[in-house]
C-alpha cells in the first residue's frame, strides 16, 4: 500500500521551516545535512509519509514533492519563476492535459517541468532558448523529472527565426524584451487563444502591451499577484515579518485573427452612445 | 486550420472589458446583448480569434475560455473559487494527469470542473457534497464542459461517514468547519502528500491547522494570496482604483504516517542546540 | 467638564458604517438623514460622546472629527487625499508646528487643513493653485474649520511664476505635472529639507524622479501605501472583501544646495570597491 | 540665509542608501563610517543640504532628519514603530498643536518623540511606562530631541492604577495587552474621542475589539497599513523584491459617555427594516 520510493524516485526530506531538502534518491551514499547523515539506502524503500532519523538522531519526514517545490529548488542558472505566478499563468493560458504549448526562454527549465506535468500524456512543450548552455541544462532538469518525453528544445532566437510550431494552444513568454516575440507568438497561436508574457519592469509591461495591440490581440490584462505568509503560533496568528514584494507584472491577451480588428471594437457609425464602456 | 466552433462548444463572447459573456454555443436561435443580437449559426462554424458584429454592428470577438473563465462564470449556488486561489491550490496539491483526487464540498462545480481538466485522460476526481441540491448542480456544470467522466459524485457527510478512497494524491477541503475532516482526509490521502483547506475566517484556518497538528500533518504553511491589476492606458500606467481584498486563507500541509511523530521533529536528547530554527 | 458642543463646531453624527456625516453645527434648523431629523439646537449644548435619538427613535452618537475625517469628507472639486497618503506625507516632510510649508495645488483644501492644524500656532501654509475657483473653494474649507489665519493662499502658476517664499521646512505636490515645479521647489526649500509629491501613474513618477536628480536632490524615495480593513465579527476575523488598490506614489527627495554634487555620492578616484552599494 | 548646524543638531550622513545615518553633532571628536572619518567641527557651521568629504574622499550629504528618521533610528529597547503606522495613529487620534496625549508604553521613546513634536508648544504628552529602565531610555530619547519640555512620564502600571489624566484628547495604546487598559483609557478620555491600540496578532485585536465594545467604545475600525517601495531605475520602474509585510493591526475607536447606549445604534421598536446597514 502506499508508494514505496525507489532510486530516482524525488523526496522532500523536511526537518523544519529552515531545513528541508528536494532530494533524488541515489542507489548509493547518504545525503548529508547539519543534522547528520541520510544514507540513500535508508530512504529507498520507505513510503512517503514515513520520518526517519538522521545518525545524529534527529528527524527527518520523507515528503512527496509539489510542483511548488520543482518551481523553487530546481537547479538554477537563471531567476526562478515563483508558484504564485506560475499558477496565474496555468489558469490564464491554455495549459491542460494534451495541450501544445510553446515557451520561451527554457531558463532553467523550472516552468518547462511544470508545463510539461500538465500537458501529459498527449501534450507537449516546445521550449526556445537563445543560449545553447541554458537549453542543456534546462533539458537536464526536466529529464531529472522524467518529463523529458514531452517535451521539445530547441536553440534559437526566435525574434529572427521564429517559431517552428502552428495551432498552439498557448505561448508563454519569460525572456527581456518580450516585445520582440509578440508576431512569431501570433503567428504560432491558435485563434482566440492566449499569449502569456511575465517581466519585472512596467517598461517592459507597456512595450509588450503595445506590442500586442498592434499585431492583433485583445482583451489585454496586466497583473501582480502578491502571496503573504500567515503565521500560526500559540502565541497567536499573524502574517509573516517579511514577504517576496515583487516577482513580475503578467500579461495576457487572445489572439485576434484578423489583426486589423483588434482595436475596432466600436464600429462606424455609432449607433448609440457607448459613454458606460471604458 | 484552426478550431472550427461547433454547436456544445464554449466562446467568449469578448466585446469590451464590460461586455462579454462565457456562452454555450446552442443549435438554433440568438445569444442577446445590450449591443445586439448575436445568432448562434452565425457562430458555429467560425473560428476561435474570429470577430462577429451583431445586428447593430458591434464587434464581438470569438475567444477561446480559459479555466479561470470558467472558476469566474460558472454558474453558481454558492461563493467563487478565485482563480488567484485555485493556482496556488493546483501547485500546492498533486494535481496532475492521472491523479485520484477528493474534493468537498462540490459546491458549484467550478472548482471541480478545474480539477477534472488537469488530471485527465486517466485520473479522477471524487467531489463530496452533503447537500444533493449542490451536488446535482456541480454534476451539471461539469458535464457543461464534457469533463463528467473524469468525476464521481457522492452526496454524503464526510464528517461522519468517511471518505470512500484510500491513497489519494490530494485532498482539497472548501467547507465550513475544515477541522471537522482532517482526520477522514489524513485516512485518505497517500502518506507525504497533501491537503489543502481553504477558509475566508482566521477562526477556521486556527481550528484547522490545529486539527492537522494533532492528526499527524507537517510542513503546515498558511498563505492569502492578493491580485492588483495594472491599467496600462495612453495617459499613464497606474494600478486599477479597487481590487478584491480577500477571499481566502489557505492551509497546506503534508500527511505524516505515522501522527505520533508529526510534532516531534526534535529527538531527545537533542545533541546539540537548535536555536537556529523556530 | 468635556467639550460643550456650540454653533460653528463640527461633529460625527454617527449611527452606523453606512451612515454618518460630518456636519458643522448651525444656529438653527435641522439635519436631516435616511433615519429621521436631528435638530441642531438638541446637538449644541451637548458633549461630544453624547448619543442623541432622531424623531424616529434612532440613536446618532456626537463624535470628535480627527484630521482623517477632514480629509475624506471635505467639500471637494477635486480628487481626494487619502488619510494614509496624508500620514506618509507628514512624516517624510518637515511638517510639524511653527513649520513654513508650501503646498501646490490647494485643490479642494483637505490638505491644507490639516496642514494648517500641524503647523499651528507659529507655522504657515502657502497654499499655490492656479485656477482661482479652486483657490476659493479651497480657502472656504479652510475657513470652516478656523484654521485661515495660518494660511496664505495664492492663485499663480508655480511654473512661470515660481513660489513666493524662500527658506520653507516643506514643499508638497499634488498637480498633474509635477517635475515642471522641482525647479521652483529647490529654490523655495531649505537646505537638506524635503519635497514630497503625489502623483498616480508610474510616468509622473518617473519624469518628477528625473528633475529632482538633475535638480538638486537625493536620498530620493517612491512609496505606495495599501491600507486594508479587518473586519471583526462574531462570525469570526478577516479582512474585507474590497479595498481601495490605488491612489497615489508619494515621491520624497531632500534638496542638495550645490545640484551639481548631488548625483556624485562617489569621489575620483575610487579608493576602494563600491561593489557593496547600489 | 538657511540653517546653519550646530553643536546638538541633529543630522543625517547620508552617503547612499545602505550608509547613512542619524547622528547628534558633538562639540569634539569625529563620526566614523566605512568610507572615513567626519569630524564634526566640519559639520557644525554648515548647512543643511551641503556635502562634506570623508578623509578618504567620499562624499556624505548633511540631511535634515525627518520624524520618520526618528521612529526608524531611535535608540530603543523595543520593537520600533513604523512610520507607516505612526501615520495612521496620528490622523486617527486627535494628535494636534495643544492636544493633551496619553501613551502607553513608553518604549523607546520614539513614538513619544514624534508626538511632543505634534503637540507643541502648548500640549503635552503623557507617557506610561511598568518598566523604570524603559522610561529612563525614553526620557533620554526625547530629552536628546530637546522635547522634555512638552512631556511627563510615569512608571506606573496603568491596569492598577489607571491613568492620572482627565478629558485628554486622545489615548494611543502600544502594550501587550491593550485590553487591560481599555476601562482606565475610557476613563482619561474626553467624549467623542479617540483611543488607538497597536498589536500584531489576531488574537490581541479581537480582546481589544471585544473590550472596547462593552466599555463603550463605537464606529471601531481595524486597519493593517502595507507600504512597498518603488525602484526608479535606468533599467526600468519595478517594485523592491521586499517588504515588510506586517507590523501591526490598528484599531481605532470613539468613546461614548453612556457606555450602556454604545451597542444599541437600533432603538425599540425598530420603525423600519434596517436591513441596509451592517
Amino acid at each position: 500500500m502506499g508508494m514505496m520510493i525507489q532510486t530516482g524516485d524525488h523526496v522532500i526530506l523536511y526537518h523544519s521551516e529552515r531545513m528541508n531538502y528536494l532530494v533524488t534518491v541515489q542507489s548509493k551514499g547518504s545525503f548529508s545535512t547539519h543534522r547528520g547523515q541520510l544514507p540513500f539506502d535508508r530512504i529507498a524503500g520507505r513510503e512517503y509519509g514515513d520520518a526517519i532519523r538522521t545518525h545524529l538522531g534527529f528527524l527527518f519526514y520523507l515528503l512527496k514533492p509539489g510542483l511548488a517545490d520543482l518551481a523553487m529548488k530546481v537547479k538554477r542558472s537563471t531567476t526562478i519563476v515563483y508558484p504564485k505566478d506560475v499558477g496565474v499563468m496555468l489558469l490564464s493560458a491554455g495549459v491542460f492535459p494534451g495541450a501544445r504549448v510553446i515557451e520561451t526562454g527554457s531558463g532553467s527549465g523550472a516552468l518547462t517541468t511544470i508545463l510539461a506535468s500538465f500537458v501529459r500524456p498527449d501534450g507537449r512543450v516546445y521550449s526556445y532558448e537563445r543560449r545553447p548552455e541554458f537549453s542543456a541544462n534546462a533539458r537536464a532538469n526536466v529529464e531529472r523529472y522524467r518529463l523529458l518525453s514531452f517535451c521539445e528544445f530547441f536553440v534559437r532566437d526566435p525574434e529572427h527565426e521564429g517559431f517552428e510550431q502552428l495551432d498552439v494552444d498557448a505561448v508563454l513568454l519569460d525572456v527581456p524584451e518580450p516585445w520582440t516575440l509578440v508576431a512569431p507568438a501570433h503567428k504560432a497561436l491558435k485563434g482566440g487563444h492566449s499569449l502569456v508574457s511575465i517581466s519585472p519592469t512596467v517598461e517592459q509591461v507597456r512595450k509588450t502591451v503595445s506590442a500586442m495591440e498592434m499585431q492583433g490581440f485583445t482583451r489585454i490584462h496586466v497583473k501582480e499577484t502578491l502571496e503573504r505568509e500567515m503565521l500560526v503560533r500559540t502565541s497567536g496568528i499573524r502574517p509573516a515579518d517579511r514577504m517576496v514584494a515583487h516577482t513580475v507584472y503578467t500579461v495576457v491577451g487572445n489572439k485576434v485573427n484578423e489583426p486589423g480588428l483588434a482595436n475596432v471594437a466600436m464600429p462606424e457609425p455609432v449607433p448609440d452612445s457607448p459613454r458606460d464602456e471604458v
